[in-house]
């Protein structure tokens, strides 16, 4: 499936990018989840700054093929929540809890997505806002920029910047992840007292792969402008589903499980590290490069991740259909926890039992010991997979 | 021309994004160009926030297509420039001055689109902050973000997004428009002291309609991921230039002066509002809408342009290949001067010789006069445009 990755256009690894970027600075703190520069706009040498950007990637050609074929325009709804989300969860990761400053890019083919289906996408964006401010979390839309550009966009691209100050002393630097640290996996599926309903727990990394291996070619025809034509036709919509199908144990049909809204877990996440700041050693956003992602964070440790969540119904589908191995499905995809807290035993308890609270299953996954060099083992599936 | 634009599937209009955003507050000075925000992330009641989101638009097709067509990988280096000083400038015209936070967001075609244009591309970007720091104009990179998403980009897709704050005594807001003004118009084009070359004053608009017009049809049997097959094939490069083609009084090809980096004009501009802020009644940046733009930010009155630069050649040479009217030619493109500043004749002689210190050809462009309702006159090609 990595060669299946490559050939659809699509880095997990982005080389090229950290090729490109091979010369910039690191910020502040190196080890942190996000760069974190001084306080450049206001000055304080107690504060700092974060600024950050995502997408929402190859989902909004999801949304198009979704509403295009089913005539439903709530498709669109929640393409704004994955741009914000793979922002909001990676600036949590360093410890901002807001307020966070917002703007948004959108490129559109004028001449295939119609004004209603930007307004939604917009009004998806203040759903999210108004949802945090229910727990207290200010998120703000400073405006943005929608573009006509059928030239250089087949269909939509979604885009979020996010900005944010905070103090030094509540940064997460991740430097404090230690032998002996347990990690707690926050489930990335379900329905958290905040979602309006199931999540399947997909996110935002990983789409290219799950749109092809698991949709049927009858969109190929239907629809040529959701994808790269130079990919070879075999590796196009390769799967055996349609977006109306089911899947045995999951309450929304196939299109809805593949389009569920990254989840955030600020609400929850706001609470901990108010109450528990001193005793989070590091938070990893399992984004790109799904469960080996933490291995970027840490030094000299063996993580050893043996109590995984039983991966939900979507990525099993698409395990089947695409006939990837564990070790390929768990470097593409989150495959059940999208949140990892490095602590200690007894604040592990505390964090699972505040989680509990929100309706978001949490359990301890997996701990760290000394090693001379890094190395990562999962136990997943009956196997015993290592990096 | 303007139905060939809404053919090409752009709107210089934008009543889609309009109609989408209807309903979003409009900031603390609502005729100010940039929406202003309070100061949401410091909280000083004299202070204030701007976060603004642009792109280089269809530039990037024509980067690619120059970089396919030569196999210069320079071609590639000034597309940040574009998105860069479309924030920049906007920004300025709301009297931000930086500290500028950047952060970018790229879309690529993996396929198409190699490590070294990204380079390319985001070493450009270091170009211009470099550049404005011999100004003390501070603009910092703060990382971003580069996605492969060839199923939903043809080529690639640059946009950047910027952060600001500055004191509210320095916002100008574009209240002060009065009668008695004149408007001081800044060129667009030639070489002001700061830049490399020649710079043609195409700027970043109207690209979508500039290069089809002008371009030959051989690009679009060789280059067909540079446009929207949607888009009817008289319309797509139905122009009579090649790349490397000359015009007339131009030291440029056709291919770099369509890729000429939108000038900024802020190192001039950072001098204007430090010696004149309460001489500047108004400030506007002739982006879409061209020298339309203005009548969005004025109450009550006639705006009459007569004594407008004469176009420079590629604008000439755009008017040639499409046949457009004059009016048309004024509604889309800057065709001279993409900066106005509407203050006092005193004034306005000052800032014409700061202006030539700067290599920059600045001269007043026409005045304002009191009317029942708002009105635009210019004075072009001899002839007279209403609006």
């Amino acid at each position: 499936m990595s060669s299946n990755y490559a050939r659809r256009g699509v880095s997990a690894g982005k080389e090229d990018v950290h090729f490109a970027i091979r010369n910039l600075d690191k910020g502040l703190y190196p080890s942190a989840f996000c760069k974190i520069l001084p306080d450049l706009s206001a000055g304080d040498p107690d504060w700092c700054t974060i600024m950050h950007a995502d997408g929402a990637g190859t989902k909004s050609s999801l949304a198009y093929l979704y509403w295009r074929e089913t005539g439903d325009l709530s498709a669109w709804r929640n393409l704004a929540q994955d741009a914000l989300v793979m922002n909001l969860d990676d600036m949590l990761c360093a410890g901002a809890t807001g307020p966070f400053l917002f703007s948004n890019t959108i490129g559109r083919n004028k001449f295939l997505v119609p004004r209603e289906a930007l307004s939604e996408i917009l009004e998806g964006m203040e759903d999210v806002f108004a949802m945090l401010a229910e727990y207290g979390i200010e998120a703000v839309n400073t405006g943005g920029e929608t573009a006509d550009v059928g030239d250089v966009v087949r269909t939509i691209i979604y885009d979020a910047t996010a900005f944010a100050r905070m103090p030094r002393s509540r940064v997460v630097s991740n430097e404090g992840i230690a032998a002996g640290d347990v990690i707690v996996g926050m489930a990335s599926f379900g329905k958290a007292v905040y979602e309006k309903e199931y999540n399947s727990g997909i996110g935002s990394n990983g789409l290219t792969n799950a749109r092809h291996d698991v949709l049927s070619s009858v969109y190929a025809e239907k629809y040529p402008e959701t994808f790269d034509p130079a990919v070879s036709r075999e590796l196009v919509y390769s799967g055996k589903y349609l977006l109306t199908d089911t899947l045995p144990d999951a309450p929304l049909n196939v299109g809805k499980l593949l389009l569920s809204p990254t989840r955030t877990y600020l609400p929850l996440m706001k609470e901990v590290l108010n109450t528990h700041f001193d005793q989070i050693h590091g938070l990893i956003h399992c984004t790109g490069g799904g469960q080996t992602k933490c291995m970027k964070f840490v030094e000299k440790l063996h993580v050893i991740k043996n109590n995984l969540f039983a991966p939900p119904p979507l990525f099993r589908a698409i395990q089947e259909c695409s006939g990837a191995s564990l070790t390929e499905m768990y470097q593409v995809f989150n495959m059940g926890h999208r949140l990892e807290i490095f602590t200690d035993e007894q604040t592990a308890a505390l964090i699972i039992s505040m989680a509990e609270g929100f309706g978001i299953a949490a359990q301890i996954i997996g701990h760290c010991e000394a090693a001379p060099e890094n190395k990562l083992t999962l136990h997943a599936g009956g196997e015993v997979l290592n990096w």
